[in-house]
């Protein structure tokens, strides 16, 4: 037989006989001639049957395909250059693996999103879902990539974990053996044991809100990267964000192009992700909401409404800065020039995606932090652990979080969060 | 002051004046000289103060230092052939920024396990620790290399799942809103519908066993990483495995062989990771055993015992394949050759660190897959979704898994698997 050879790869194999090993997504064509569109996962390629060219009971073989049977077809590549991939396969040969034993439920047709998210392991199949897929692993790779060639070293954070760094209300507690764990809801205060110990760190995996909300941009469970850096003050943070996020959008665009191209993405509002990125304090941020009629003031938390309406007055991500201490984390430092402040960094992305990126410059003194405990009336023994970072060499640091599939959702233009991910989890939704 | 430089930079800026940030990991010396071992995560250098050469009040200030104390230090940079950095440092400022609140609880005597393992985010900073994270990563940056440069598309896999894969003993269950959810112990289920979207996939996550079993090799948290790919059979899935794991150890000894020397590795052992491995039917297994005076018959499930006492006979990992199938998971594919096998491959990692993997070609028909799933007293329901992957356009599949933290200690060496994990949990260990 001849060689196996992925969609991809085709081009590099014009004029030669290959075996294609994958899945009939479309077909057209009746009489002498059908065009078969093979998907394979690394591509779609079109295979071209005529019938005064192949075999008798290969063609009639053709005539019964339905979407979704799985095939293995020999035939000879050809140049195409309607085609995207640039080639073609004259079908020589077919044979089926497997016809469907029932008509494949997601047609070429539209379909509502909530049958859609109940065939989400046949959905992945479409080839929206596969680009969406392809541009997330890019990202990914793009922020590992970064965080790997600046210095850090990956920490992976515990998901069990004894005490809620966020609040209470949005935990999933689970029965540990004879005690309670939590899922954990940022890897943040491991992180910081982490960037005491080996300078530059991140921390990359899955977190966990049980948000009662159902809103476009809320999962229960999603992807968080988390850079923690000692000797980092708020100023060198915002550095960061700024040189990470530029360097993950621009190596999305120099490798996933043509999957942005499927997505319909606007590429020219991605090409403009560049340096330097406004750096606005929040007391500027509410000038701007109320200069748009928006009534906000000092003390108001921003909600997705106010976060588009800042977004709509740039043509790239905002850092928002030297937010009211009383709506941000207790572990937070002060700003030493206006107490009310917490040394707190936002990003909202363009276009009205929202927030990307929490982050702050962190409390590093012993005194204090403890004196914000108590004001946040948490228990402090859960806390002696994270106390003890200041008992032994404290030293000023920072970091941030930026959510994984909010970065999708925008960089891909989605509507909505639950298609940035294999299989989303939601308020009422772990299936399949 | 003069430029900020990491330790491990420190190579590059002989005969210049730099300053350090980091904290002292220890000091000896007294009367008119100091040696000060100053750590900041990206190494550590020795830091000469010659009273000489110093202001009173900086000579005076290193006599108070304390283990852990977090320091700025500036001073120049000298050639150092007896260092293994090549390089150590002329103090000339030193700047305290805090002074521990009490002495490091972690001194350079012994401790016991179990106190280090209540001082986790502390024991972290000691050299040993930092050298095992430092190839942890390495570890996790060669796996992503070798599937993202092999045609795989990353696929992260739920963390919540609606059923078990492995059976329901050791399950966490969680809450999750009106629901019970499960937190998930192999993503492989929801990695084969990937496969038949993308190709080639592989997933990499957490994933969760509620052993009660306190051995040196089990986690009730553990990273996976799982391939999977359409149109592959078991040799092919051999192949795979092997030719990954070669290219991981040896991506290691790569890059981090002062690690490795560090952990006072036999390196010449990591080296013979090397093509082909042997590859040995589980029946020729049980030979091997009974050899070797070990009780065993077809049928039996090989624990820590028989695989070192398989790994002895040889010098790198070890493919055992197929097994009995009453011993593996219902969705394994029977060798067609013989229906009391399954068609599953375990690899044995060399010197007694046991199972590294575990993986087979999955069962592809439909009417045998619902069979299996009967045989097995499982609920079909929940596995309907599952079935649809065998319903709509079914092939020939394969995949494994390979847990991190067993080759993190296997490569490093480490008698325990809890010091392969930042913050490792185990039953009855959930804490800091």
């Amino acid at each position: 037989m001849a060689p196996h050879v992925y969609v991809e790869d085709l081009k590099h194999h014009v004029g030669q006989e290959v075996t294609l090993k994958g899945w009939l997504y479309n077909m057209a064509g009746k009489g002498k001639l059908y065009f078969l569109q093979i998907r394979d996962g690394s591509g779609i390629v079109q295979a071209v049957v005529s019938k005064q060219e192949v075999a008798e009971d290969v063609f009639a073989r053709v005539g019964t395909l339905k979407q979704e049977t799985s095939v293995i077809v020999t035939g000879t590549v050809r140049e195409d250059k309607r085609s995207t991939l640039g080639v073609e396969v004259g079908l020589k040969d077919l044979q089926i693996l497997q016809l469907p034993t029932a008509d494949f439920p997601i047609s070429p047709k539209d379909h509502g999103t909530a049958f859609l998210m109940s065939q989400r392991h046949l959905w992945l199949r479409s080839k929206r879902q596969v680009a969406v897929l392809r541009v997330r692993h890019e990202i990914i790779k793009q922020i590992r990539h970064y965080f790997d060639s600046h210095g850090f070293t990956l920490m992976d954070a515990p998901i069990f974990t004894p005490n809620a760094v966020e609040g209470t209300t949005t935990l999933f507690p689970v029965k540990y053996f004879d005690d309670t764990a939590f899922l954990t809801q940022s890897g943040q205060l491991y992180g910081e044991a982490g960037a005491m110990a080996l300078g530059r760190i991140y921390t990359f995996g899955p977190t966990f809100r049980a948000e009662k909300s159902k809103t476009r941009r809320h999962l229960t469970e999603f992807w968080m990267v988390e850079p923690e850096v000692a000797f980092m003050d708020l100023a060198g943070d915002m550095d960061l964000a700024e040189d990470f996020l530029v360097s993950v959008v621009q190596g999305v665009l120099a490798n996933r192009r043509p999957e942005l191209e499927i997505l319909e993405r606007d590429i020219a509002k991605l090409e403009r992700v560049q340096k330097p990125f406004p750096r606005i304090r929040y007391e500027e941020a509410i000038e701007i909401l109320k200069k748009k009629g928006k009534e906000t003031k000092f003390g108001d938390d921003f909600g997705a409404d106010e976060e588009t309406a800042i977004s709509e007055e740039f043509d790239r991500p905002i850092m928002i800065h030297r937010y009211p201490a009383v709506i941000k984390s207790f572990y937070m430092k002060r700003d030493p020039e206006d107490a009310r402040l917490a040394l707190a960094l936002d990003v909202i992305a363009p276009e009205g995606y929202g927030e990307i990126i929490g982050g702050s410059q962190r409390e590093d003194d012993l005194a204090v932090l403890e004196s914000r405990i108590a004001e946040h009336n948490l228990p402090k023994e859960p806390f002696e652990w994270y106390l003890d970072l200041r008992r032994y060499g404290s030293v000023p640091h920072a970091g941030f979080g930026l959510g994984v599939e909010r970065t999708v959702q925008w960089i891909c233009g989605l509507h909505h969060v639950r298609e940035t991910i294999p299989f989303p989890r939601l308020m009422g939704k772990i299936e399949p």
